[in-house]
C-alpha cells in the first residue's frame, strides 16, 4: 500500500510536458458569429476554448486553420492547442463531445509535433458549396443549401470552373476588409457534380483562399449557369482582378469547409 | 367596351364549381407539434390551412394522407381540400410558397376528381428512416438523423427486415392510443442501405402503417444490428403481437414520410 501511494505521489508532482494537440472539428455554423472569438458573441472558437479549458483545468487558446464566416459550416476544420496534461487525446475528444452544448463535434484529436501549426502548415484546403436547384423553396435542411429557383446549366458552370484551376491572381473574387500581401492562389480542383435530383455540389481545393473567395466564385458561376455570363466573360472577370465585375457573394449557409490537408 | 364589361360581369357572378385540389407537401417537422391541427400549437395542417384560407379568401380545411408526429418530417405528404376558386393550381402553389413563413413547401398542386380523398385512396406509403452510425455525435443536420454510436451490423438488420415483407399482424410494433379494427398490414419493401460513410437509410413501404410502427420497427432492428437480438428472436417479436417484446421507439427526428402512392 505504501509503495503504491508513493508512486502515485511521484506521478502527481512530476512536471508534465507541454503537448501540442490537433483537433479535427465538425460544426453547424448557423447560430454562430463565425469561427473567431469575439467579445460577447457565440463563436466556434470560444465554444471549444471554454469546454477545453474546463476539461484541462487551464486556460486553453486554440489556433484554427483559418476563419469561417457566420453561417458557414465545417466537416473538417482543423485547430491546434498546447496544454500541460496527462489526459490522452481520446479522453480529450470524448470529454469535449460529452460536455459541448453547441453543434460542435470533435471528430479526431491527436498529439502532433511541438511546432505543428494549424494555419501555417496547411498544404491545401477543400471547400464544398451546395445549391438546391428547383423551383420550390427548401423546407428540409434549408440551413445547408442556397436555393436557386432558375434552372442552372451545370455543364456551362463546369466549363467556366475549369479556368480556375492553376495559379491565378484571384483578386476579382476577394472581398475587401482583409488585405493580403499576395492574392495569387493555386487551385487544384474546381468541379460541379449532381447529388440526387436537384442538389448541385461545387468542390474546390486550393493552396489557400482569399476572403469570401469561394462564395464570390459560386455567385459568379451561378450567373454563368443561369446564362447571364459566357465562358469568355467569366475568363475576363478572373483576369480583370476587379471585384466589381464578378457576381454577388453566394450566401454563407451553402458553404462547408470540407477538409484541410497538411 | 360595353360587351367586354358585360362578359366580365357574367364571369364574376357565375357560380364557380367547387374544385378538389391535391397537394404534395415537404416539411421540416422539428418545430411543429405534428401534422394535425391542435388548439394553440403550431402544426403543419394549421400552417397550411391559414395560408390557403387567405389566398383563397374562404375557410379551407385540408385532409392529410395521415398524421405525422411531432418532429417527423415529410418529403411527400399528400393532402386534399375543396375550394370555390378560379385560381389555377399553379397559382395556389406559388401563393402558398411565397406567403408561408414556416418550413412547409408545396411541391405540387393539382386538381383531382371530386371524390379523391388523400387518406382513403392511399394505395401505399413509403417512409425512410436515417441513422447516423458513428462514435461522434452529429453537429450538422442533427434534426434529421438518429445518432447511434454503437457500430451496427447492416446485414443483420437486413436479414431481420426481410421478415417484415408480406401481410402480417404488426401489433407488436403498434403504440397504444390509436386502436384500429385491424392491425394487419401489407409490407412491400423493407431494406437498409448505406448513404455515404456512416448514414444508414431504412426504406419501408406498406399498404398502411400503425401508430409509431416505423419507429418501433427501427428501434427493434437497431437492437438486432447491435447484436442484442437474433434473427430468430426478431421473428418471435413479430409473431408475438406483443409490444412489450419489441425494442424502444426510435426518435422522431430520423423519420421522413417519403411518398404516398394512389
Amino acid at each position: 500500500m505504501r509503495k503504491l501511494s508513493r508512486s502515485w505521489l511521484i506521478k502527481k508532482t512530476q512536471i508534465n510536458p507541454m503537448q501540442n494537440f490537433k483537433l479535427v472539428i465538425e460544426y453547424d455554423g448557423t447560430r454562430f458569429f463565425g469561427w473567431q472569438r469575439q467579445a460577447d458573441k457565440p463563436t466556434i472558437q470560444a465554444a471549444l476554448e471554454s469546454v477545453l479549458s474546463i476539461i484541462l483545468n487551464q486556460e486553453i487558446r486554440i489556433h484554427g486553420s483559418g476563419r469561417t464566416d457566420a453561417g458557414v459550416h465545417a466537416r473538417g476544420q482543423v485547430a491546434h492547442f498546447h496544454a500541460d496534461t496527462r489526459l490522452t487525446p481520446e479522453a480529450i475528444k470524448k470529454g469535449v463531445n460529452s460536455m459541448m452544448r453547441h453543434p460542435v463535434v470533435v471528430m479526431a484529436c491527436d498529439t502532433v509535433p511541438q511546432d505543428f501549426h494549424a494555419q501555417y502548415w496547411v498544404k491545401s484546403k477543400e471547400y464544398r458549396y451546395y445549391i438546391l436547384n428547383r423551383r420550390e423553396p427548401s423546407a428540409i435542411g434549408s440551413d445547408y443549401v442556397w436555393h436557386v429557383n432558375r434552372p442552372l446549366d451545370m455543364d456551362a458552370m463546369n466549363k467556366c470552373a475549369e479556368h480556375l484551376v492553376g495559379a491565378h491572381d484571384f483578386k476579382a473574387f476577394e472581398n475587401t476588409g482583409s488585405p493580403r500581401s499576395s492574392t495569387v492562389r493555386q487551385v487544384f480542383e474546381a468541379t460541379w457534380q449532381k447529388d440526387g435530383e436537384n442538389i448541385l455540389v461545387f468542390r474546390i481545393s486550393a493552396s489557400g483562399f482569399l476572403k469570401n473567395m469561394v462564395r464570390n466564385i459560386v455567385g459568379t458561376l451561378k450567373d454563368a449557369g443561369a446564362g447571364k455570363l459566357s465562358e469568355q466573360q467569366f475568363c475576363q472577370v478572373l483576369s480583370s482582378c476587379d471585384r466589381t465585375l464578378a457576381g454577388a457573394t453566394a450566401p454563407a449557409r451553402g458553404l462547408f469547409l470540407h477538409q484541410v490537408i497538411y
